[in-house]
């Protein structure tokens, strides 16, 4: 697609100073759901970059809010389940939860119960790759539900910020800092 | 597509009593997107019922977090923008905000200032219209912007439970109730 060439993402990224609090540099990537062609182009490298021979996967686990901007459309390129991860109190059946640290404050996420099955081969979805806490608490919702994860997969990813917390699968990103 | 025939979303939709408090019936319609069939044929109601030769419009206003699950699908398919409404204080850039009552209790919600242009012609997308408290919201801030909103756009309605308060477009539901 020659259209998608034209596209340079980070005309689509906007640096927001000191939120959600003093000292952090938010990525603001609400530019690109705007713009239909950056949309696009992002969602094939999202696509792309998620997939391979080796990355098989039955279902994405996206991260409330932001994961769902990409995560469901995803899904239904691939033909593929979404499993929402929401924040305490959000989802309405039978969940487990999770407590986790962030770069800003801490919080818990949680899972329906019935969302995973036993050998599902998962992978998670968020916005943003920043310090690794929300998503290691994600592999452990999934882990206890049996399932597997294969990739994890992000819009960003701040390599300068991230350590490595046991995230034993591979990892893509659309953009890296 | 004859495959889509066989598909009954209200296999997908799962009341859950007394969620988010006593006496509220709560439709879960997280087994829709749990199934990529399911997904595909809500979001081909969701896109047949938005449009027709009277309702065009230039972006998608969803609101969080499960008017994410399917706005941005939608905008994507009809090559269109989409805009987040969020909960008070999580979109970083400049924004304007309206408070509303929803059936239980009251929040804040806020758009960006620079998301919606003069003259942009919108549709409103959520999960579910209920009382109409959110949508309402949704359409002060949208005019406040100098937008237009041409349609709403729900997968449930609640016929039941929605009172006409000057929603003055065109709503379309996948489902009603």
């Amino acid at each position: 697609m020659n259209t998608e060439t034209q596209i340079n993402l980070l005309d689509y990224i906007k640096d927001v100073k000191d939120f959600p609090k003093e000292g952090i540099i938010f990525k603001d990537i609400t530019p690109i759901l705007l713009n239909p062609k950056a949309y696009q182009y992002c969602l094939n490298q999202l696509l792309e970059k998620s997939s391979s021979p080796k990355i098989k996967f039955d279902k994405i686990v996206g991260v409330e809010s932001r994961g769902f901007w990409f995560g469901p459309a995803m899904a239904q390129q691939l033909n593929v389940g979404f499993v929402p991860v929401r924040k305490k109190g959000k989802l309405p059946g039978e969940t487990i939860s999770q407590n986790y640290n962030l770069e800003y404050g801490q919080d818990a996420l949680e899972i329906h119960k019935n969302a995973i099955c036993k050998g599902d081969r998962i992978l998670i979805h968020d916005d943003l790759l920043a310090s690794g806490g929300t998503v290691s608490a994600v592999e452990k919702l999934v882990a206890q539900l049996g399932g597997e994860v294969v990739g994890y997969n992000f819009v960003i990813s701040l390599d300068s910020i991230f350590k490595d917390r046991s995230l034993n699968a591979p990892i893509s990103s659309v953009l890296t800092f």
